[in-house]
């Protein structure tokens, strides 16, 4: 202990410019600087990037058990990503894009995760971030991070068509670039989820799972799986399994759905943007979409969180629970991985609702009497 | 794309079992395999872990900024970490030891990051996770995480003092495991957190600047810079800046606060656990410990999620209002550290109690008007 302070002491005073090496660890620098030849940057893009990406593949062994046949289920689990969501991964690119076109200002029309990281990666690059939404819709607490991001919350009379309308106008007319779902880049950016989950399993796995809303990550990871395949990365492709809230599945019921009804909230979407790509997506993977319903997502919910210690958003839970629903078709020894979209933490309200726990109260503060309410 | 399409239907019917080589990607395997040889584990200890660890060191520019005289500021977000706080760093080293001393069942007196980190990870092993508190003195709100991992939660009758005392009896006469603060693996598995701040950088940081509540953390972060140190992995030490919240800064006042309050509420703690070791880390450090006001501990909040799109607990963000205050004394040419300990999705009611931002409501659907609510 001594030594060791007197070293402390001397280190201080020095402040050698000499650098120790650690030359076997690579720190990651976001995922436009991990993956930039397959992104459409050049060296004069400027990187906007909170290191997003490199979010951990968890397995989850008492799902595995539950499908039993050998069968290796992962959670890839995108909900830590900076802002607590996958969109992290499409704004950086938009954002860095629209930083280097001048942009002095994004939009978008979000009330979601959506809003909540245009918000963050905009600031982060010294713009204004407008989110425009319908007036009376929408509870302030679903926009608490937008907020507190910096997000300019606009509210216009009308519904969300009224509001997405606004925004394509202002977008059109204003110098104000707009980033939703039509914004091209971030499906460039959503891609390199597939990139991960191939560079830590060494392959594509079997299956992947995931719930589909709008339809872009699963476009966004065919996309990212069928590129590393040309170039080598991996030598087969994942099934598509694209999991939808029974009351919003339009992609079950082949064509838009007018009222989508889910307590999945960010898949609760009637009319998929990426529809074309998605449907390839699962046509050529051999893949395929398939309903579960919202007791259903609850039951995965509440299994991931009590039984893996993974909390996730409802709608991330849509593509475990389908998982569940078909495990009989999964193949024996298959390699399955599971998208897990958002933070659990997003929505707590949906935590106290749901889960099965109950606090014991009133209890004596006696020893054997506590013992005894434990089980002891 | 017809191309494309053939060779993915190739590649499905094959399934090579060769694997395809990415050697130079190194999976993260969390926090304990990564560091395995500096921590307290052996062959046969069953590693408990979610892939913690590995959070991003972020650079914040605009905070760099303020600073001046060249100085680089990074914040070490570990709130993004599983449960979303540091204590996983502990919990995933706690529960692994308990799990090979063959615990069934882990017990803890918090309300919040703890118990949630404890409830995840002993789940997670298949051990029951009780949660005592006081009867009255806690929202169910707070519960909500520790709750949906599965934690159970029995409320008795008394104060904090009095389910303390319960905690201890209850893990001295039977078979549950403390995991509290006492637990002395819970430092060693935080200590990681400076070695990956090294591994990034490449050196110690000048200074670390750290919210100090239990004092446990700057603690670990001294530990694992000093253990970094003697194998030769830095050549220097940083200077450990503790902030504590003016109205709970036992540290700064010498003695223990009776009754301690501030916004920062886990770092609400008047008599430090760790009281010792975290003075002694001041001391050899040539450290300071100096209070922030809850107003500037807000301040730097909204400073870093709305300049810097980083959402951290309000506790967190001590370490920065801590750096701003004392801005004068950092040396030109600095690299400063900022640990910031928990997401700031943890407690959305503070972020909309306390953003600048408000919506705009009631706005006529029309371009122009819109255009002109926006500045345009």
């Amino acid at each position: 202990m001594v030594m060791q302070q007197l070293k402390t002491q001397q280190s201080i005073n020095s402040h050698s410019s000499e650098t120790p090496s650690n030359s076997d660890f690579k720190p990651w620098r976001g995922l436009i600087e991990n993956y930039r030849p397959y992104l459409p940057v050049t060296d004069t893009t400027p990187v906007i990037t909170l290191l997003e990406g490199n979010t951990p593949l968890i397995p989850v062994p008492y799902i595995s058990e539950q499908i039993g046949k050998g069968v290796k289920v992962f959670v890839k689990f995108d909900g830590l990503n900076p802002t607590g969501s996958f969109k992290d991964r499409g704004m950086t690119m938009a954002i860095s894009k629209a930083k280097e076109e001048g942009a002095k200002a994004v939009i978008c029309a979000s009330t979601g995760n959506t809003s909540a990281s245009a918000a963050a990666y905009a600031r982060r690059a010294g713009m204004r971030a407008f989110v425009i939404i319908p007036d009376g819709y929408v509870a302030v607490g679903k926009l608490a991070q937008a907020l507190v991001y910096g997000a300019e919350v606009v509210a216009v009379q009308g519904n969300f068509d009224d509001a997405l309308k606004i925004v394509r106008g202002l977008s059109e007319n204003y110098p104000v670039t707009l980033v939703n779902s039509v914004n091209p880049y971030r499906l460039e950016g959503q891609k390199t989820a597939a990139f991960e989950v191939v560079d830590v399993l060494g392959n594509a796995p079997d299956w992947l799972c995931i719930p589909v809303g709008n339809a872009g990550n699963i476009s966004a990871y065919w996309m990212g799986f069928c590129q590393y395949h040309q170039i080598g990365k991996c030598d087969r492709l994942p099934r598509m399994m694209g999991f939808q809230a029974a009351g919003s599945a339009p992609f079950i019921s082949g064509k838009p759905v007018s009222h989508p009804e889910t307590i999945a909230t960010a898949i609760r979407i009637g009319n998929p943007a990426n529809w074309d790509k998605a449907w390839g997506a699962k046509e050529a993977s051999q893949g395929e979409f398939n309903p579960v319903t919202d007791a259903e997502i609850l039951e995965a919910y509440r299994i991931l969180a009590a039984q893996e210690g993974v909390f996730c958003e409802p709608a991330s839970a849509a593509s475990v629970a389908g998982l569940l629903k078909v495990k009989d078709q999964v193949p024996a020894e298959a390699t399955v991985v599971c998208v897990l979209t958002g933070n659990g933490l997003k929505d707590p309200g949906c935590a106290i609702d749901n889960c099965n726990n109950q606090v014991k109260a009133g209890i004596t503060p006696d020893l054997s009497v506590v013992a005894k309410v434990m089980g002891f």
